[in-house]
């Protein structure tokens, strides 16, 4: 019913006639993130989840004619998601996606710079009828690996799914351009940051090397919205593991932030800064811990001009979840033969209190049956056997084999201002599903390597591993070789001392056998060797976004290509402080402010504001 | 030059306005297969290689105007293909597929069957532009596995891209039907089956098993083709791990044959029936055996009325490859110091035959750079080190590192049938790239099962394992446990003496803890104790196949959509004595003929027509 009336609210706010005029002026866009598709997809009772979930987040989006779909990473749970879970993807997003619904808004800026690989939003493409775009940017368990550098999420992209943006090319120096909307009178530039792990991007943001490009013209009617996937952490300090608040600009207006499984979408205005930040959690629950036990929601955001208005609508397909604490010392008259006898009524009464919750009258079925965990503070009392305790609840708990979990004493904690951030971090970390295998120890043990190894070290090893065996990379390993012995010639090449290739070889050849090479490494340029290493992806970032005229593409429809060659928006870059600075030609080294954006020829804009394709 | 006059004599075939209105008759079909797309993606000479042919062949197409590309399997070389290789070939059949070229031919049989996941041939969905069909089986390679029995070739199916068909539900009964297409006044029955495991199909075709399902209706009418990919025995003696022609039913008209990579493209007479056989041959040589070493080429099929021609063209983007015989025994004054020097000789000789076969005046570039291999017979020497001889080769041999094979003595061959037969096959099975790998001898040597293991044998785990490593199913080797301990059940089932589910599993239970099961698996029926069992694929193979109208589907040419509703054909089904039958609503058991084919109601059609989803 909650449902239902949130969902009717939204449909009077923008059926009716007399405010259609005025509606074709607000963004209308639905925020949700890490649906985590794949998700336990081979247990019998949990498997289609993540599916179930996903579809509903579609048939909302529908109901609410939202204009486009903006996800926050981790759509899929693997890495390399399997075969089944492509296809029942793909079967959600062509089902809801593509079809005749007109797309309201345009694109400004240029495609080719924020869609690399396709240059072309997907609604655009002559070729498809797509009803319902989807923006989304990549998350940590869908993040970009192996050969090409491709994520899942690029899977769902070249097949025209999805509007994938947000993929930096090099991690110690990021641009973020924005897609830049426009929907009647409204406009919207949409910065998006996939997943990148949290000590690189940090330490990215320490040394200014995170740039904001920003519209250069008219650029303060446009609504800054920005999507990220990364460790949230909401007090002031720094905490090299997470992205704070503060390291943020200024300037946005609205932070959609994923990876956080905790449904936290109501808008929170920043401690410091003037945007609001929106969390949507996911919705799925991935992991057994409080946060995800709050309700899941996804969120119905309208901009319209400079204002925003968040709806939430909860989903009705999530599994119950309750969680409790139990510390059996603190129960009276309780011995360890009395234990699971308490336990199973505790289970009982939580799984009454769910059944008045969600209103369940008949017995639970496959989609109902809850998720029941109980954390176990068990000092002064053995541990009962999970399974013994889950045999009475097939049927009725969802995960009966994992009901409790056993922990000892809780550690008192300490009240320093540091050591709260800590517990926070911790805390934060706990409820996320983040890797935690014992990976890096056991290579660690197994190898124990000499310290006069100088090229692969245990941790690089362990990495490679880890690589290898949780995102199934077949090569992680030997490609993790090539590539140190890489890094560490680069290395040789710079110390001086050293004249040719053959010097290098001679002495990385003293530890290693060195793979072939077809490519020269050295470039001889006077006495100074220098490497050649990547190019920033885009030399002249302060050509115009706009996308030049494609005479011979056919755009189906018609106004919507007329208006994307109309506005021509040149872009200037933003450093974190928020002053603007156009770099002549070649990017400045230092992010000095500088005014006066000017408009380049479409002609010479052309050869130099594509960023090199990541081949 | 040879390819160029191929591809204009075929333009000039039909480009000619006057032979335009018979050329409405003809159906022109590139026929290609064993594409091995990501074969050896990582390496970086050869990476690109199956990528750029296939391309080729699409250029081909296109260039050709053909009316649609028919593959034979192994479009992909890896069960689960990478992300890039995925994305490459999406991006492949997007820039060749896509688009606005008229589609000349209508299905006339019922969609739900032939593409039971997409209910729809790619171009007649409303919401995407296809300009150029792809129909594809699966092969060895990419055949369907894991959750769902998903092939990945399912991966391209699901996003429009290939209408993927010929996949088999039920390996012990086999139902072909066929795809029914119309051509102006040609008709053509396309059958297709993809890769099942020789042996397995080989039983199913003994047993009779195998039923081909035509069309009740004008069904002399038809040119009959299929499309396999299996072990092809040209001579006519049974071999169990092979399909011989002469198992194919006598009312085919040509057979195009997948999975053998040596090129025999040319329709050659099968012995003892009537259809012709067209073995295309792989696009890329993913082994250097001598059948690899044949110029490689796709055929454009043309078929009016019961009338074909196959015109052949070379694929000028496939690595040159030459291989050579060398028994050092033979060569006079040589002795271990200088077998490196003989053999380096015989490489530039191979090296300068290659320039002058392919014209090539410049030095090796990455894309022609060749293939060599020669096959040493060493008999009385030592083997010399393959690197050594390919240190000498780099830039200029694109497989330096395996250049050479070393093998002794050839054994004398017998000269009795049964044995000739045996060799052939022998010589069949060296040159395909089935996999070979030691993983049965370790599994059986490490496990030392004792022999009163009646579930799990070390042969049905060493399966599992195989299928572990080769095809990255993480849940293989759970999934295959749990599926023997079914059958053990099952097995246990039909045993009469055991009569409850407790029975079981408490014999079971006596050897392997059994996992939890959701259903009931005895279905109580009398005395007699019956599995629920597979269904087969459909109960009522009368029905007619035509589509039912679909009022509220937009398609967007409409005459294809209005010609679809005129026909409706009514197919019979064929034995492999090549005699109709039309079982009434339900398969008969025997294969007994019946005639007078009768039309369902749509209603009464709609309800039984569609077999059973795989989900």
């Amino acid at each position: 019913a909650n449902q239902g009336d949130e969902l009717r609210a939204l449909m009077d706010s923008q059926g009716d006639k007399k405010t259609e005029q005025s509606s074709n002026d607000v963004f209308r866009i639905l925020v949700a993130t890490d649906n985590h598709l794949g998700y336990l997809e081979n247990d019998r009772i949990r498997g289609n989840d993540s599916f179930r979930s996903f579809e509903e987040i579609f048939r909302i989006a529908k109901a609410s004619k939202v204009d486009f779909v903006l996800l926050g990473g981790d759509l899929f749970h693997d890495n390399k998601p399997s075969r089944a879970t492509l296809v029942r993807a793909s079967n959600i997003l062509r089902k809801y996606c593509l079809g005749d619904d007109p797309v309201m808004f345009e694109i400004l800026s240029d495609q080719t710079i924020n869609f690399p690989d396709t240059a072309c939003v997907n609604y655009e493409d002559p070729n498809y009828n797509i009803g319902l775009p989807v923006f989304s940017i990549h998350g940590n368990h869908d993040d970009p690996s192996g050969v090409g550098g491709y994520s899942a999420v690029d899977l769902l992209g070249c097949c025209n799914f999805v509007n994938y943006f947000g993929k930096a090319t090099n991690i110690n120096d990021i641009k973020l351009f924005p897609i830049l909307m426009q929907k009647g009178t409204s406009k919207l530039a949409l910065y998006g940051l996939g997943s990148i792990r949290d000590e690189r991007l940090h330490r990215t943001f320490q040394s200014k090397k995170v740039q904001w490009v920003r519209p250069a013209e008219d650029k303060e009617d446009y609504f800054n919205l920005f999507v990220l996937h990364q460790n949230r952490l909401r007090r002031s300090q720094y905490y090299k593991n997470a992205i704070s608040e503060a390291m943020l600009p200024g300037f946005l207006d609205m932070v959609v932030w994923g990876h956080e499984h905790e449904c936290l979408i109501e808008p929170e205005e920043s401690l410091g800064k003037n945007y609001f930040v929106s969390q949507p959690g996911s919705s799925i629950a991935t992991s057994l811990s409080q946060g995800e036990t709050r309700p899941k929601h996804v969120g119905i955001l309208e901009i319209k001009g400079d204002q925003y208005r968040l709806t939430k609508v909860r989903l009705k397909t999530v599994r119950p979840f309750m969680m409790r604490d139990v510390i059996l010392g603190e129960v009276e008259d309780l011995d360890d033969s009395g234990v699971l006898k308490y336990l199973e009524v505790i289970v009982e009464e939580m799984l009454e209190n769910i059944r008045n919750d969600y209103g369940i009258e008949t017995a639970f079925t496959k989609e109902t049956m809850p998720l029941i965990r109980i954390r176990v503070d068990h000092t002064g009392f053995k541990k009962i056997s999970p399974s013994k305790l889950g045999q009475n609840f097939v049927g009725k708990v969802a995960n009966h084999d994992d009901i409790v979990s056993f922990h000892r004493k809780a550690q008192k904690k300490d009240s320093d201002g540091k050591s709260l951030a800590q517990i926070e971090i911790d805390n934060l970390l706990a409820s996320r599903d983040d890797y935690k295998t014992p990976i890096h120890g056991r290579v660690t043990k197994h190898l124990k390597i000499s310290e006069d190894m100088s090229v692969l070290t245990d941790k690089t090893i362990a990495d490679y591993v880890q690589c290898f065996v949780e995102k199934m990379e077949k090569c992680a390993i030997l490609d993790g070789f090539e590539k140190e012995v890489e890094a560490k010639k680069k290395a040789l090449v710079m110390d001086r001392s050293i004249n040719t290739k053959k010097d290098i070889d001679s002495i990385v050849a003293d530890k290693l056998i060195i793979p072939e090479q077809d490519d020269q490494l050295l470039v001889e340029n006077g006495d100074e060797k220098i490497m050649e290493i990547e190019d920033e992806p885009s030399l002249s970032i302060s050509a115009p976004l706009s996308r030049q005229s494609q005479p011979s593409r056919q755009v189906r429809r018609s106004q919507r290509s007329e208006r994307s060659q109309r506005n021509r928006e040149v872009v200037v870059v933003e450093d974190e402080s928020g002053s603007d600075y156009v770099p002549a030609g070649v990017l400045c080294d230092d992010s000095e402010s500088i005014s006066d954006a000017k408009e380049i020829e479409p002609s010479s804009r052309s050869s130099c504001s594509k960023p090199p394709s990541r081949s």
